[in-house]
This record gives C-alpha cells, sequence and structure tokens, in this order.
C-alpha cells in the first residue's frame, strides 16, 4: 500500500485583506468590517467612490485589458485549451460520461419462502434486509470496479454489509499495519469509511457528479446532520433541470439503518427519524423514500434506486432478522406498486372490511401482522384488511408527488370511508402532511415514533410508541365496535384482557431485561 | 485586553489501547475490531471468557477494592468532598441558583401607532422588528451583566441587533488589534460571536444548564445544522423532568432571522425554513413557535420567552422595515391568544365571511394584508375576515399541544366550515401536519415556501411561491364564487385582470431588478 505524504499549507490572512484599509476612520482590513459590504455608500458619497476606485486601480486593469475591455493577448496565453479549461473539464459534466451501472440478475439473490414439504410459507424466514442486500451489493462492486463506491460513516459490518468486503476492501490512505488488510480482494478498495456523515456526504455528491455511482449506509439518527447538504444537493439538481448541458448524474441513495426501532445498546440519543421529514421538504420531483417491509422487497427496492438518476433515495430497513413476506415475483409487484393489500392476511374477502391496518417500516409491519393474526385467530368476527406501504409517497395526492396516488387507486386500497390505522416508521407528522389533502384524513389514524424510548427491548420501544401488536389490536376493536355489532358484544372485554397481557408483558421486561419468548419468538402462522 | 495561551495537548492512540490485543488471530487493538463489542462470545466460548478475564485482571482490581467490593480507603481518599465532587458541582444544577431575569417594561419600546393629527393608524409606521427588539435586548444586557449572553455565529449587526454593542462589546479571547474594541461599554463583552452554530448552540445549552439566560440569534437556512444539536437538548429536557433533583432551567431560545423571503444579496442556497418541522417533531410540551407580525409583537414574544423555563422557544421575523399594526395592549393580548381576528381589516361584521385570511408570519401578513385591501376596495361583495396567527400551535388539537385551540375557540377564529386561505411562512407540511387533526382540513388552503426562489426582489419571491398579495386574491376570490353570486358575477374578469397584473409586474422586476413602486412603496389605507 503506498503511502502518501500529502502537502499541506496553512496561510492565515487578515480578513479583507488588500481590500479597502479603512472607512470612516475605522480600519476595515483584518476587522469584522471587511464582511459583506464594506464601503455601503460608494453609489452617492463621492469620498466612499474613491475609495472604492482606489482600490480596484491597485490591480492595474491598463496591464490586464485592452481599450476594448478584452484580456491582453498575454493573459489569455496563460489559459490552457480544450478540456484542460476549469469550465470544460469532461469530470465536472459526470452526465456526459456516465454509463449504467452492470446489475445481476435480482432473482439471484431471491430469499425462497418455500419449502418442499409445505409449500409457501410467509412469515418464517428469518432474514435480516441488510445482511441479505449485502450480498447483492458486493456484486455489484465486483462488476463495477470503477464506478461504484460506498461511503460509509459506520462500520459497514456493524450495519451488516460485510459481505461486501468478499469482494473489495477499505479504501485506507493512511499508512496502516498490514493486519488493517484482512478483507483484500484488489488494493482497490471500494469502501470509503470515516466517522464523519458530512465527509461522506460529499465524497459521494462529488463521485455522483464526475458520472459515477455510489451508496450511503448510515444510522438513522446521525443522517440528520447532513439535513443541509442534502437539500443543497436537491438544489443542485433542481437548477441543473434547467440548463440542457447538465445531463442526470446517478441518484443519491440513502440506505438508512440501525433505526430507533432497536435500542438495546444505544438509547434515547440515537432515536430520530427525522430525516423522513427534511427530504419531504424537497421538491418532489427528486424525492423517493422507500421502507421495503422484507429482504425480496430490499433487493428489488436498492436496485431500483441504483438504476436512476437524478434522484435523492432514502431506503429505510432495520438490521435484525425479520420474518419475510414476499416472494420476489411479488417483492417487485409491490414496489412497483408503491402499496399493495395482502389479501392472504385479510379477512375482508377484498370488500368492505370494518377496520384497515396498515404497515409502513419493516419492523413495523411485523407488528401489525402480529396484529392481524391476533385478529384473524381471536377476533374472527371482525373483518381486517392488510396493506403495506412500501413507497412513502404513494400517500400522498397524485397532483403534490408523481408517484402519489389518483383518488380511486386510493380508495381501492384505503377504502372511502372505513377507518385505517397506519403503523409508520418515523414521526406521525411525515405522514400526517402526506395525507393532509385526502379526502376524511381523521379516519387515519396514524401510530409513530412519539419521543419516547430508552435502552430497552424491540418491543419495549414498541409499546411505548404505542406501535405495538396490542396497541393495534385494541384500537382496531375501538374502532370496529360502532359498525360491528358481533365486534362491539366482545369489545370491553377483549380490550381489558390486552392490557392485562401488555401490563404482564412490560413487567417481564423489566425484571428480564429482555423481551418475554411469546414476543421474541412470535412467528407468523396465517389464517386458522 | 488579556491575551490567553491556551494550552494544548496532542495524543495520538490506537482505537482499544491496551484492550484486548488479539482474537481469534486478528490483532484487535489499532484496528476497526476495538469497536463496539470486540470479544462477542465471552457469554458462551471459555477460551473468549478468558481473554475478557485476562484483560480485567490487567487493571489489578485486588489493589482497588477489598473483599466485599468497596474501593479501598486510600482510593477513596483521593475524592473531593461537597461541592467539589464532580457530580455535585453547583453549577451542574443550574436549576438550583438560577435567578429570573431582570427585564424592563415592554412598554418603554412601544411602537407608537398613533399620530397627534390622524389617532390610530395602523400598517403605516416603517419599523424593523429586530432593530426594534434590539433595544430592548441593549437594556437586557445592561440590567444583567452576570447572568445574560447572547451566542451568535452571524455578525449581530448584520442581523440588525446592533444596538446591543451600546452597551457591551464582543468576548474577544484571541488577541486582537485595538481598533476591534471600538464596542466599548465595559470590557466584560456579553455577546459570542463565532461563525459556527454548533459551537453556539454548544455554549448556550451550557451556560443555560449553569443557570443563567441567553439568546441565538441565527440566519434561517443555517438552524438547520445544529437540528441534531437541538434534538439532543430537547431530549436533555424530558429526562431531567423525571428527576426531582434537575430544576428547570432558561429556556433555550432562538432568534431566526435573515430569512428565505429577503434573497436579494444571497438567493436559493439561503432558503430552508426545515428547523420549523425539527421543532415540532420534539415533545409538545417543550415547544414553542413563534412568528410575531410586527414589531411590539416582537417585543411581548421574546419577553415572554426570556421569562420562560425548559422550553426551546424558535422565535421567526424577518429584518427589513415592515408596517406596524398592533399597539402594545393589543400585541400582548394577540401573542396570549396567539391567533386573534383582524375586525379593522375584515368585512365580514363579525360573522360568515365567504372566506378567511390567515397571515403566519411577517412579510406573509403584509401579503394577506394587501390582499384584503385589494379585496375591500376593488371587491366589496366579497365578505373577508383576516386572522392573525403568531403562536403557530394554536393550530394543532388541543390534545396533542398545550397551545392548541379547543374545537370552539378554532371554529369560532376560522369558522366551522368555510374555506381559509393560510399564508404561512415556512413549508407548507409543517402547517399541513399541524391542522392534519382539524375537522374539515380539506377547506385549508396552504400557501408557503415551495422551494422556487433565487437571488431577487422581496416581491418576486412571493409571487415565484404563490405567497403575494394577488395570488391570495384570486384565490379568495375563485373559493368565494361558488357561494356569493355577486362574486361570481365578476369574478372571471377579475382573476384575468390580475393574472395580467403580475406579469406586467414579473416583466418589471426582469427589467429593474427592483420591485415595481405600486408594491415598493404600498402602504395599508384601511377600508374604503
Amino acid at each position: 500500500i503506498a503511502e502518501p505524504r500529502w502537502p499541506l499549507i496553512l496561510l492565515r490572512t487578515p480578513k479583507g485583506m488588500t481590500g479597502p484599509q479603512s472607512y470612516r476612520g475605522e480600519p476595515v482590513e483584518g476587522s469584522y468590517r471587511a464582511h459583506q459590504v464594506p464601503i455601503p455608500d460608494a453609489k452617492t458619497n463621492p469620498e466612499s467612490l474613491r475609495i472604492v476606485e482606489d482600490w480596484l486601480r491597485s490591480y492595474r486593469p491598463d496591464e490586464l485589458f485592452d481599450g476594448q475591455g478584452r484580456p491582453m493577448p498575454d493573459i489569455l496565453a496563460c489559459c490552457p485549451t480544450g478540456d484542460r479549461r476549469m469550465g470544460s473539464n469532461p469530470h465536472t459534466f459526470g452526465g456526459r460520461i456516465r454509463r449504467p451501472l452492470d446489475r445481476p440478475d435480482i432473482f439471484a439473490y431471491e430469499v425462497a419462502l418455500a419449502s418442499p414439504e409445505n409449500g409457501l410459507e410467509r412469515g418464517v424466514s428469518s432474514v435480516s434486509s441488510l445482511e441479505h442486500v449485502a450480498l447483492y451489493l458486493r456484486d455489484v462492486v465486483a462488476r463495477n470496479r470503477h464506478q461504484f463506491r460506498i461511503m460509509s460513516p459506520d462500520e459497514l459490518e456493524s450495519n451488516k454489509l460485510g459481505a461486501v468486503f468478499e469482494v473489495t476492501q477499505r479504501d485506507y490512505q493512511w499508512p496502516v499495519a498490514p493486519h488493517f488488510s484482512s478483507h483484500i480482494g484488489s488494493d482497490d478498495g471500494r469502501v470509503l469509511e470515516i466517522l464523519s456523515e458530512h465527509t461522506c456526504q460529499a465524497w459521494l455528491q462529488g463521485y455522483l457528479l464526475t458520472g459515477r455511482h455510489g451508496l450511503f449506509p448510515s444510522y438513522e439518527a446521525f443522517l440528520t446532520i447532513v439535513t443541509s447538504m442534502m437539500d443543497q444537493f436537491a438544489k443542485f439538481l433542481k437548477m441543473s433541470q434547467q440548463f440542457s448541458w447538465r445531463l442526470p448524474v446517478s441518484s443519491l441513495t440513502y440506505l438508512e439503518t440501525s433505526t430507533l426501532w432497536r435500542q438495546e445498546h444505544n438509547g434515547f440519543s440515537h432515536q430520530n427519524p427525522g430525516f423522513i421529514n427534511s427530504v419531504l421538504n424537497l421538491k418532489p420531483q427528486f424525492t423517493r423514500i422507500y421502507l421495503p417491509p422484507d429482504a425480496n422487497t430490499m433487493v428489488s427496492t436498492l436496485d431500483h434506486c441504483l438504476r436512476g438518476t437524478n434522484y435523492v433515495n432514502l431506503v429505510i430497513a432495520n438490521k435484525p432478522k425479520l420474518p419475510q413476506w414476499l416472494t420476489m415475483s411479488e417483492a417487485i409487484a409491490h414496489a412497483r406498486a408503491g402499496a399493495s393489500i395482502w389479501p392472504w392476511a385479510s379477512t375482508d374477502d377484498g370488500v368492505n372490511p370494518d377496520v384497515v391496518l396498515v404497515g409502513i417500516g419493516d419492523t413495523l409491519t411485523e407488528e401489525v401482522m402480529a396484529a392481524a393474526e391476533m385478529l384473524l385467530h381471536e377476533f374472527p368476527e371482525l373483518r381486517v384488511r392488510v396493506v403495506n406501504v412500501t413507497d412513502l409517497l404513494v400517500l400522498q395526492r397524485e397532483s403534490e408527488h408523481p408517484h402519489g396516488l389518483d383518488d380511486e387507486m386510493f380508495a381501492a386500497l384505503f377504502t372511502p370511508d372505513k377507518p385505517v390505522i397506519v403503523n409508520f416508521h418515523g414521526y406521525p407528522s411525515a405522514a400526517k402532511q402526506l395525507l393532509f389533502g385526502r379526502r376524511h384524513p381523521q379516519r387515519f389514524y396514524i401510530h409513530g415514533y412519539q419521543e419516547e424510548g430508552t435502552t430497552t427491548t424491540p418491543f419495549d420501544m414498541h409499546v411505548v410508541n404505542a406501535t405495538d401488536r396490542f396497541h393495534l389490536v385494541m384500537q382496531a376493536i375501538r374502532l370496529a365496535a360502532p359498525v360491528n355489532p358481533a365486534v362491539a358484544a366482545r369489545a370491553s372485554e377483549r380490550i381489558h384482557h390486552y392490557e392485562y397481557v401488555l401490563a404482564d408483558f412490560r413487567r417481564y421486561i423489566e425484571e428480564h431485561g429482555e423481551d418475554p419468548p411469546e414476543i421474541a419468538n412470535w412467528r407468523w402462522t396465517g389464517k386458522p
């Protein structure tokens, strides 16, 4: 490994050096007065105008320009020609030289739901979306050694993407001990790892602008600190659309993980899904937010994101092993639609549910599925429809976002008028603003992160934010009771029962520091 | 001025220094493996447990603890006693020693709306809220020389708060030239000025926690970069409420100015009101957001904020001179209510308007008032009600925020069912999420910042975001026409008229680089 010796020059200069030295008796150079407009009244005060003129003449423009104001030939002779001109460097016009990413066939990464004995078994395989998509990323790296990089503020391995190191390594610029090179696939490391989200953001922006491709995996709570940089990049995308010579560049894709919902090791300080809200404030034509519910949907989604140009993509998933719901073909269709009814988990026979349960986000979907299962088994008279949303922007009206569902499709999924319980990964504010323009938005009951939580178990994080299966079940019963007499007949008894179960579970968690086995080992068993 | 010579020690150590040296044949110390849990299987693998045990024994616990696990007497003798103990330092329990701020009577800062000849004249005096509240702040500084500081990432003078320097100066720690000391009031500068929002945030947090008071003025777009720190502070406030020995500390008050709506000198990069959205995601009991419409309301609001404890206050105002609307007594009542009908600008006789116009933010209110005036004079048959919101949180339901209006008061202001045009300072997303839970939210038409704009005139910034008087007037006509035949009769003609006027104005702006005189010199003239 080469050991670079970067040159470093430190030059400390007074602010406003070589500018006008003083104004109205006060020194300018080297003071805060050198900021903004140091000589503010030059337009109206001849004495001030003289200060500005003297200053400008100190550059001796007569030696630099001819009588017509053109630069002198000897000045022009200093300029490089062609692509060597600063404004014509091909690498500043990445869109012109961009080649599509060489992507493998995603069916090679399908998590199989079928077993030879039982056929299709949903909710059984326990797979980490991150660990799994790492296999896909590994092969993307191997196929694109000169045009794909991962900028990583955390240990890639901590974010479960370590499989990438089967074919590449970290790109070290600092002299390192020999034992660092344990992940040698080539000496051209495609992973840039540095504990600075700001640096990763800047690196990736620059890399994309040169026509290449990349990915930015990060802890959810820490992306907040690059909100302003992300906004500036989106502003650049918007402005660049106005110039025909600015061809599209690859999208900036965030893989947001290590989310607030798993806090066994961290805690309250690591809980902030606000990056979603920040992305939602960008121009809609540049923003995409995906929350794939399982590993197949994750592979399909990331493959889609790495294909696109001129988007800011935010893909959100947790690291732990979770149940799997869709085959790869179903996942592709689900991701294309953005949201689907899961009929195999619904008891409304496709029409007229008492209540709609919606999962947005992987662990939030797991709680929705557990709630649906409880209702299927313990409350068969309650007609429930299960919907999953993987593309957050389908919630918005089609007039406000290109992915927004039109009114007919929205009603087809969520019914025109039935109560809808939404279990959402982020702050409820994000779902509320998206649903604001929909008809009868009050029928949507948004569960999400309410700034509650500490260092605790996964299930407890849900309970304290009312996003757990029991809160969902109890609310479904409350909402269905007024319209379904069979539900009403058992509502009070059942709700009190679930309150007691929940209280027992919380006592168990406090005592043992881990989730009760019924929760930790829960598996979807399907309809009765 | 003393010239401090701060000591500086740079120590570079390998990560995980003195920890377990290797694991499974791979070195740990000095590598990424020293992060998180370097020996992950100590619970189950005796060999790994041995590594951990050897490491822990290297600290020689036998010499540090007695047989009962208590620290040895010679160890305990090293500890200081009483307040010298790290956990008992009085300055880490600021709530115990906090004294209220000594505040002047705010009526001394009243902007007079009355003139001897004409009596009460609204909308005439042209005053900068910032320049004006600086007089109040100057006197707060003078009265509280040992317990009030301003942490300022921008030039305080650029933010129009320069009057503070009549009684204090910048607190320089670096050796400075003598001419820097031009603002000498004492050599104890109460203004800490550094071009780092992060440093200002950290300074102010620390200062508040020691029981003192402070203020953080900042450019709107740049506050975004301390979102994460602000969230951490709010999380601290929440947790500290759980401990009886954590007494309340002074609120953290942001004075957000130099907003997106004035971009004559900056441009698109300086347009981001997203800090509002971030504050809205905190726990409601700690968050307050104020957008005072004029200088009297600003003085009343800031005085209120500096009095409180345990809040994150966000106060938003622009710097330019703007029309003044309320006397100090009215401003106090308006700020207490959070939102009021302005009957002197309304033509609904207190009942049954065709449409409600709502201003939230000072320049947004100016456009609402100009729209109302146009309607009063040119469309007297359209019954319009003007409402001003100075406390953003009144929009939310009372069950979701302590300042939320109950349903009756909300309907009293905004009617139960009439169309409401909201002209809001920030991203529409913020107003939408707040109004989500209200009945018939679809009748609210939210105008706000749509990520449109460049370096341009104040009026043009409004036009490109559809927050200008003409867009408001045209929408009011459209919404009133279906229910008011007299409006319907002239609607099409008038809307086309205003479209032409607007097109003419935009041509003028493009040609002259400044707003047309009708706009730049517009003054409220009241009802006909």
